[in-house]
């Protein structure tokens, strides 16, 4: 991984950190209450965390939010995700969301490379290592 | 479940497939990839059958199809997900998607009550027997 | 107001509440909190009950929700909002939504009027009088 | 074209033609605005009304608005648009929309039927004849 | 406010300056006229322009758009809304638009606090001077 | 055009190649049909690729894809769309998904005057000669 690109994820995380905290240091109960819902709402249940989170990606996938897919896919990847599932997840969102969700599938899997420190000078084959 | 429920649901049914049949009828191959490319990504793989119905019923959710949401939420019962299950599924696809996501919701638990052939008059406790 | 349209605003309440009760009746937590903060959301703070109605209803007019938006056409109807400024915020709901949104607000509209018992054989001028 | 066809696309278009003359009574300039911009919209420049109409039923498509995907279906009908064109501009929105589209696309072949004449009983095929 | 910042907010204002003098530089009626109407929209009428600025700035978040969101957040601002009165609308958006919010209400934010010339060193506490 | 302007367009071009590779380059019989179901569906049938360019550009616009965009001004741009025809596209656009579509609309508009290699300095009118 190159160094601008530990720094992408890296930025990506401080801001969402730093943002969160100026929020939640606002007075609104609203607001709070929504953020410890959506907390809790991938905590495991019947369905297991792995399954939640995957469900979390798909739907960030569909609604075509950049951040929201990273922050899922880091969030899958801890939770034990591989290569083939990801791609078999990122399958489901493209064939319901259409060719509109492309740009953000190459961000994604752009984003998910970095995480695996694999830089795109990395050999791509044979991909069932991942 | 009455009579009028049961009709909505084979109502649902029968347009699905005499229209189904009336696209796949007309010669446009991109249309009919398309169509074959769906059934496809449902598939087992990697990822169980009940995972993939799991996602493609939050992504329809957040997407706000509701006949998307009747056929998957139909799948996942195939498969063999529970009341729980789904609620757990639906609390994804809320959080995600908003309030703007209830109607959705009520129509789709409208939709699966009818499904388990438990009408509103059923007792509706404990729901954990669904 | 004709019989069928005391119907339709009837039938469109009674499905609200019976799905409500179905779905707070199951056990999960989740679900059972997004409800009890979408309510607290609405209520008076700095801003007053009719502004944050007015925004419930834009946001659902540009999301294109017809439950919402006959939902919120309600509220803001008992808070006081008359019938110019309805179309002053439905004006805003148009121009940032796009035609996309007119069919929603055909329908926003006819709700309204049953709401105010005007059928469409009333006169509909003056309309400084609704 | 069976007695309860020709009454959903008589009820859809007088609908549509009593709620525009509703909102259009209003003494709203912006929403009044829209509507003469709307109409405008679509009169043929440098390009023709047909592929206007196109754009505005691919547009339609993809945001998943069934009265609108009507509404542009007759105006291309109108246009000259036939059954294979019809075809290859729902393949983009369908490409472009995801699955997503589907029950908007099967809503919208039936519409097309009915406007055609052809029932469900007529022999679907050879296609090229439409 | 750093240098940085400050050069965003006024980024930002430049591209948007000198795209829509490109845009309406060109000989098209209908673009020309939506850019009018825009305008027009948010006039004061019976609502007055607070409010329908903050009705602009909910409808942006859940369509989740940062640029129309900053504009909004500008004009509410200038319009007089507090940080409590931001938050309220924030938690409209944030109800009814779900979790995909959060990332441009993150944005929104920190715009809004590079407007109020608050760096992220600024005591994030009392809220209630802003 | 400015070297800055000129990497613009390279960078863009560049990510997409690369990142279509590692996507292609994975083992998803699902993804890969998807892509070249994409490129299939462009291709002129009885609607010309002229025709078809356009029909992806106004469903990009209106969902509101920046990547999409810029791609499909390049297609239509080489397919023979002039600086007019651009603009009635774009306004069929606007007024089908409303203002939430300008500042999606500044961004391609900005894209077309790098692809023409006119920068902002150039004068703007004849509009006719681009």
């Amino acid at each position: 991984m190159s160094a601008s690109e530990k720094d992408r994820v890296k930025e990506f995380t401080e801001f969402r950190q730093r943002m969160n905290e100026r929020i939640l240091g606002q007075d609104n109960q609203v607001v709070r209450r929504f953020f410890a819902l959506d907390t809790q709402t991938y905590k495991a249940g019947k369905l297991d965390l792995k399954t939640k989170e995957l469900l979390g990606l798909v739907a960030s996938m569909v609604l075509r939010c950049d951040d929201c897919i990273s922050y899922h896919i880091a969030q899958c990847k801890e939770a034990g995700v591989d290569r083939d599932e990801f791609f078999e997840a990122f399958s489901v969102a493209l064939v319901v969301g259409g060719s509109i969700v492309i740009p953000h599938l190459r961000r994604g899997v752009d984003f998910l490379d970095q995480l695996e420190g694999q830089g795109i000078d990395a050999p791509a084959a044979p991909d069932h290592e991942h």
